[in-house]
């Protein structure tokens, strides 16, 4: 075994035993009372009831796609996809598992205080983070080593890409059907708060946390990382020599990233209750560890490499690391309640439900300008210094920080958790106090995660893209002047709205769904509302797990479909251009809805802080019609654009052969 | 004089004729009593006040870059920016000057029944029509004729949009500030009806009307039309022999299309209640004879061009009047409350606000689908037909239809502001239930010429991005693979996203004030809603003028100043890829905003026709909260969209000579 082979099983080994072992700290702490403990229960088993219905779903998707993958272009094709599949489902299993046991361990650890509640949550969402990132780099360089083929990485690639889609859909859906439903009927027409245990739909809505937040980010957050080494890859092969090791180097950075993150992450402390500033410690010292790193890595294996200077490939990787921290600055600016959009937000709820939602719809879509002028420069520097493989390098240096960016990320919905659990086991309210601003950080970490998900997925994509154009042919130019192109800019534009409209659709049918039947057992369960009858929440969710299943299948065969359609009708020109317009509009309309619906529910919190007449107040009101709106658009439809753009890609890579 | 000059300016005079015959006709009929006249003169006062301070702002910018065009390009261009600009805002003029006279006398006509109510309303918006479009064939023809320079047209075209964006922003934030602040306070907060006479802000929101839906929307189809003759002149010099008169050939199918729109008119008769019916009766024989008088005009022109069959380019001109057919039956169905989408969208709003908002975003999202396919299917076939000389025949032929398809909009914002003097002066309630259907008609015609406008657009302005492209040089690619091409894209698709945020945010504050107002007022005055004291209508009137001009600025500058900060900073094919980009995400965003809105207010409408619980009832205030969502989507940011794509395309080609 070679230095790099050390180095990259290595490095998947220490991340999968870094979240063995601090899986195994967060099971040994103490799961609190009985009424705790029978509420956690039902929320894994809802948890679990929906994802092997999803993966039953999805398996049988799965073996269809797989065996025409064989039919069509052979074995190691199919037996990538399945790997990619498998793995991808995988990590939302992960994600889901540790999510729904350090949930209940969370809230009995707030009693304690902010600061053990938060190494809990932080602890579980780290969890999550390596053992995605390991599961990764084993599967991409497993399978690489056991049959030698680069192309069939790119089966692999729209395995966990395909299952992710599904991932995010189906767990998008089902958390904000199960949420706008339960919040409609309980906090605005019955006037209980959130998480009340009188509300028969809190236990869909706790579990809703779990599959969309956990099980479905881990899942597109495998696929972005496995799809963005293997762009890198696939571009390498094409520009270096032959004697080059072209799989080698981007592993490699992933690999010493992994370190990197570990140690980090351990510089996440929480000591004087700046719960932001104790997260950007641990980022902070990773990404200083990872560009030292990077310049080792990047010496050893591409020293000669006759084409780019080991300088510019460098700063290429720096590239990467900038637009994270800018990504990161940008989102935090639209979306935490400390800064001014949020603020004029809440100040808009003032005058009613109309203007709350008008002014985020502003919001949202003013959004998008800094990070699209971000990701512009990072494009045009980037490929100054290293052409298209600049480009991809930026992306995988972004994504290499993957393990502490989940940690971060994941924390939060296991505090929403917690503090559901708090609610209804009727913990004392400090638990609560201690949860709630956890939980809003988190919101904001979440929307960071998002923002920076899409920003590398535009930049694997555009990869992709690149991949795609250069294994037509050197003679096929996308030229604008050519109405072919144009035509595909404008179906490729229209892929990102019709996905996010029927995304968004599927939640209105879920949500409806859940306000029937919790307004029905409202009526019909006498009881209820003096705590003296128990409601039915099993009902809840298995309406939810089932509308979610079925609601997903529509959107999901949009990517995969079109590419497929405008390919075999109006030729490869078209669908190159449809491939840039799924990128265009797909990165607009996934910021704006990912940092608009995190402002709506700051905007909410803020006011719930206090501001604007506070709680029950009409602004009050009018910020939780604000969030309603804003959930499909930041965990449902704008977080499954990312793997959506990709799917699309990916798909018209593989046709490729049947278009030349 | 030939007998294409006898034509053209035939067509021009005939139109303006036309025009002067049926005011005429309307300013005969009687203004009801005493207390209609003391309103109607009050919305004329502040509907004049409103465009005094309009014209005094924007007649500075157009003073400055008019000095600036001389000073860079020459005497001719200058002049030709001046006409445009003037020309534009004649039609604004011309378009508020008639609505105002006609709202009275056709709330006076309402009293009489359907019938005379809506012939009333209908000759109001075909003066408007018919007077823009003499105006638009005279100031290009006579231009021309006058300076004999090709170039200069470009110029005319940049005044006429520039102005346009002014009036479509200032209008469009004027009518939705005034709206939705009156809206929010009288009818949710005060419970009182839409448009009574104790709410401080309805003359406010009654002149909005017509600044905003007349003389915004007729500012916006005299630059489409104008600007599309110029786009298919200018590239027609570029195609066709020196030999042949190429501004002769658009100008002429748009003279006869004049002539078949005058006898179309004639066929607008309402017999059995059937609007919509009588409507497109009258559209049907303007479109079939101007069909035929096409092939005749073709045939004369074009029969030995050289370059394309007539017969190719026949065709071409009928798949404009195809599309804008198309155009109107997915607008219709997406709007139309007789459809499924706007059923469902009225059905969502039993569960809340939330769910309101979330179907009617879902469905804004989703209307955009068939219209680009249309599109799409135009600029392929078209393109097939005669290259991109075809796409440009297809847009005027579109626009060639103006005339009547402005009547059938323009009569929508007449019976509005019938129903509100109806209302303000206490007529009987069957007045009302005259003008009401009337009204909601009207939302969707407005909705269908809005589809129109912008697919219009998009054709044209792909012909102005190919005129670009051609200036630049042959040797000149956009490339895809073109890293600054792409970019381009990004920085162009921004551009909608940012402009459109900005005037939904403008119409938040100019709402927001008169929310501010309208409560102070009720507060303040003593009696307002016994009804004895007077409100004072004056102050809402000069808050929300004040404001519009302020806000409309911001937006305005962005499809100036970003093709000249692109092309001089990252040149010519960044600022090409900026143009495409911003027609494609400019699309979407028209589009979905257009659309959208229109389902929101008939949903709305279709609750107080009975459905779901009616009037007052927890669904309909849910619908009148998707309605204030949808006036700015509707009415100020989704139709300025249509003349920013043209401003930013006209910039770049006046920038050409300077970036070689």
């Amino acid at each position: 075994m070679d230095l790099i082979n050390i180095l990259i099983w290595g490095a998947a080994g220490a991340a999968t035993l870094y979240g063995i072992v601090l899986s195994a700290l967060i099971l040994r702490l103490p799961t609190g009372d009985e009424k705790m403990r029978e509420i956690a229960t039902a929320i894994q088993q809802g948890a679990a009831a929906y994802l092997i219905r999803q993966y039953v779903v999805v398996g049988i998707v799965a073996l269809v796609i797989s065996s025409l993958i064989y039919q069509a272009i052979g074995f190691n094709s199919a037996l990538g996809f399945l790997i990619g599949a498998i793995s991808s489902a995988l990590a939302g299993l992960i994600g889901m598992s540790i999510a729904v046991r350090a949930n209940i361990r969370c809230a009995e650890a707030a009693k304690k205080g902010l600061s053990s509640a938060f190494d809990v949550a932080y602890k579980g969402g780290a969890v999550t983070g390596f053992l995605v990132v390991g599961l990764a780099l084993a599967a991409v360089y497993g399978f690489y080593q056991y049959t030698g083929d680069i192309k069939a990485l790119i089966s692999l690639g729209f395995g966990g890409s395909l299952i992710s889609v599904f991932a995010r859909l189906g767990g998008g859906i089902y958390t904000k059907g199960a949420d706008v439903g339960t919040d409609m009927v309980g906090k605005v027409e019955a006037g209980i708060p959130e998480d009340d245990p009188r509300n028969p739909g809190v236990i869909a809505d706790l579990v809703g946390d779990n599959v969309g937040d956990d099980a479905g980010m881990a899942a597109d957050v495998f696929e972005t990382y496995v799809v963005t080494i293997i762009a890198a890859i696939l571009l390498g092969q094409l520009i270096f020599p032959v004697s080059l090791n072209v799989v080698n180097f981007p592993l490699s950075l992933m690999a010493v990233a992994v370190f990197a993150s570990i140690i980090g992450s351990m510089f996440v402390k929480l000591t004087d209750k700046k719960i932001m500033r104790a997260l950007y410690q641990g980022l902070i010292v990773t990404t200083i560890l990872s560009a030292g790193l990077f310049y080792v890595v990047t010496n050893y294996l591409m020293g000669d490499n006759g084409v780019y200077s080991t300088m510019n490939l460098f700063f290429a990787t720096l590239i990467g690391l900038l637009v994270t921290a800018g990504m990161m600055i940008i989102t935090e600016y639209y979306t935490g309640s400390k800064f001014n959009p949020v603020k004029l937000l809440a100040a808009a709820s003032k005058t009613g439900h109309g203007t709350n939602v008008i002014a985020g719809l502003a919001l949202s879509m003013q959004a998008t300008f800094a990070p699209i002028i971000l990701i512009s420069a990072a494009t045009l520097i980037s490929y100054s210094l290293a052409g298209l493989f600049g480009i991809a390098l930026a992306a995988v240096s972004m994504l290499s920080l993957t393990g502490i960016v989940v940690a971060i990320d994941a924390f939060g919905p296991i505090t929403d958790n917690a503090g559901g659990i708090a609610e209804m086991a009727g913990l004392p309210a400090k638990v609560r106090n201690v949860t709630d601003p956890l939980d809003a950080v988190g919101n904001t970490t979440k929307a960071v995660t998002k923002g920076y998900a899409i920003a590398s997925a535009g930049l694997a994509a555009l990869v992709l893209f690149s991949a795609y154009s250069q294994e037509l042919g050197s003679n096929v130019v996308f030229a604008l002047s050519d109405p072919k192109v144009i035509v595909g800019l404008f179906i490729g534009g229209a892929l990102p709205y019709l996905f996010a409209s029927l995304a968004m659709e599927a939640v209105g049918k879920a949500g409806a769904a859940v306000v029937e039947e919790v307004r029905r057992q409202f009526k019909k369960i006498k009881g209820i509302m003096e705590g003296t009858a128990k409601p039915d929440y099993g009902r809840c969710v298995s309406i939810v797990t089932a509308s979610a299943q079925k609601n997903m299948l529509l959107p999901a065969i949009i990517p995969v479909a079109a590419p497929i359609i405008v390919g075999l009708t109006l030729g490869p020109l078209a669908l190159g251009g449809m491939l840039v317009g799924t990128i265009v509009t797909g990165l607009f309309v996934a910021i704006s809805m990912t940092t608009g619906g995190a402002a709506w529910d700051n905007a909410k919190k803020y006011i719930e802080a206090g501001n604007f007449g506070g709680k029950g107040s009409f602004a009050h009101q009018a910020a939780v019609t604000g969030d309603t709106v804003g959930d499909p658009y930041k965990d449902t439809a704008g977080p499954a654009i990312n793997p959506m753009i990709k799917v699309a890609n990916i798909v018209a890579l593989l046709l490729v052969s049947f278009l030349r």
